[in-house]
């Protein structure tokens, strides 16, 4: 691996910003949106197709990988790059937030967490340490700090004692960080939905030096209005040359309002997710496909869509496959979905490039409006 | 449509022969080996993979596709062809098969049979007639007659009776089928385990004229050896100027035995459904993916396949994918295997172009032994 990690700020536009992250595996545009390869897949995706659709990078779940296949027997493979045929920039997580929600019989104390796999059972431990390590044998680009993540609403004792744990963990993680050129480390500003309380974490994850900032926790059942706002109370306290990443972030629409407001990077299950279960993400709004009303539609989902599934399929096909439960309809729409994401993250760019990102923001809300829902999922 | 539907023998090497169907939507290089999209998918395939892996032509079943989405509503939306975007070839079974294997409540009579779906159990009926509208509706390039296909062993009796009424609805068939230019239609020949009686039922079969002609209710249960001389009986009492079609089989030595008895056409769930189950077909034999012996095996399934995923994934992460119950292990194993058909069929005709159909079936056995298995599949 060569070269450094590096971020560059291209435009901005008010508050949002286009740019470019350089790693040793390739560059990211940002906005970035990152899809989500949990066990070493994009569900019902070809690797190539994830690429031609425009994502620079997809994100890996360390809990799933180090569960199944393992970490040891990953790097012993040649890494994950090599495993899953995508030798373009990975960003694994530290596995926390999954060991909260999927792990069974957890025991979290000062050092770390001790759990069961959720699928045989078999006891683990994951510590700040571990959590680099496992990352380190992944063979990761960008590496997220471990944390602990709570669900909100939350009381405010226990968010901010989970908040100060993931700051011990933060400066554990970067100290175990085995860093590699090319490679970076992100640090997660935790605090519940209390605005003091997450620049807290801001200003002492910025104290600390990572290669970028990530807001974790949020997207967990708290309303819009409060993600919205925790974003507008912790970017000013973040290093403005490093990027920014939401967690596991969102709808189209949170995703305008949270480039709105400066984030840089966003990763997802929902195009994915969604794509098989029958949904699709289009310019003119989210179409249910399971709908019985597309079932005589010999229109497709969207003849203007960079994706030959949007474009070369019937809506009644599409109804079709869905309710005969056909994997086919599942690699048709996830692959619409992340078309469409990866599309509008280009759109985002060139209009934060060409100083007419609110026009963009107003056009594309309208658009959302003249399909069958309004381009959000509450799912 | 233009053109006629007709059949032409290129070479012949001993009984195997190979040659070329021409239809109004494409030639079929036979012996050729049909993959199966029951319900207007070949499953977890993109249609045009399934052509650039060197099919001709897919079999669609029309028991499902009246159960859903409807034969009406399909001829309303343009057809077949159209509806699954697949512009060559359409073979369509008659109907009869899946009613006896899927469907509740049959009641057989003279007439046909009155049938609840296995969906919804909304009452059906099927007779010669319908069956040929249902498969004019859809757009077949090749129809088959409507038949009653038994399961064996089965009382020479029963054999019979069913074989006559099989002959019955041949004639009500051909009567009723909307023949179009290089459309076709075929007979299929039924009579059990008994020679004697598809010898009868093949002659009054060949009697009637259709264009080409099916060997029925085999691949049912019975030993091998009886469906090779079943073939061996009936094939004499054929026309030899028209295609062979041996339904439902087989295994890859199968197709070779079939093909040295001189079949031409095969169609088989078998790549598919195998790959869906983490099984791998390749020139070496069978290869069950779920087997932990693969777990650290960085080679890949076939370094010297057509196939670009049996050449790009290893073994490893086959295997995970298939522990994990990832969708792309089904898409993978599914091209691998039908890329493997294929190249077989392909290799099969050049065989017989050069005269040495024998020493490549020795060979491909040689060959399949080398590998895990056999290179057979009893399930």
């Amino acid at each position: 691996m060569t070269g450094i990690f590096r971020f560059e700020i291209l435009s901005q536009d008010g508050a949002a910003r286009a740019g470019l992250i350089t790693t040793s595996r390739g560059k990211i545009r940002t906005p970035a949106f990152i899809p989500v390869g949990t066990a070493a897949t994009v569900k019902a995706m070809h690797p190539e197709t994830v690429k031609a659709l425009g994502a620079d990078i997809v994100l890996a779940n360390t809990y799933h990988l180090m569960l199944r296949p393992g970490a040891e027997r990953i790097a012993m493979l040649g890494g994950l790059h090599s495993f899953m045929n995508w030798p373009w920039p990975i960003l694994t997580d530290s596995g926390g937030f999954q060991v909260m929600s999927l792990a069974k019989l957890r025991k979290l104390d000062e050092n770390g967490v001790t759990f069961q796999s959720h699928i045989d059972g078999t006891r683990y431990v994951l510590t700040p340490e571990r959590a680099m390590e496992i990352q380190d044998l992944l063979g990761s680009d960008i590496a997220m700090q471990f944390d602990e993540c709570v669900r909100l609403p939350c009381a405010e004792a226990e968010a901010r004692r989970a908040m100060n744990l993931s700051l011990r963990w933060a400066e554990q993680s970067k100290a175990a960080f085995v860093a590699k050129p090319g490679c970076a480390l992100f640090g997660i500003v935790q605090g519940g939905a209390a605005g003091a309380m997450r620049i807290e974490s801001a200003k002492a994850l910025a104290d600390m030096g990572f290669d970028g900032y990530a807001l974790g926790g949020l997207a967990v059942g708290e309303p819009r209005m409060v993600m919205l706002a925790m974003i507008e109370c912790v970017l000013p306290w973040i290093p403005c040359a490093k990027p920014r990443y939401l967690m596991g972030v969102g709808t189209p629409d949170d995703l305008l309002e949270s480039v709105r407001r400066g984030i840089d990077m966003f990763d997802c299950v929902l195009p994915t997710r969604a794509g098989r279960h029958g949904l699709a993400y289009t310019r003119s709004g989210r179409l249910n496909l399971r709908n019985a009303r597309h079932a005589d539609d010999p229109s497709p989902v969207d003849s203007l869509s960079s994706s030959a599934a949007a474009r070369n399929y019937s809506r009644a096909y599409l109804h079709h496959l869905v309710k005969a439960g056909e994997i086919l309809g599942m690699m048709l729409l996830t692959e619409i979905n992340l078309a469409y994401y990866q599309d509008f993250m280009q759109d985002i760019r060139r209009a934060i490039a060409a100083g007419r990102f609110t026009d963009f923001c107003d056009a594309a809300k309208t658009a959302w409006r003249t399909g069958e829902t309004s381009g959000k999922l509450d799912a």
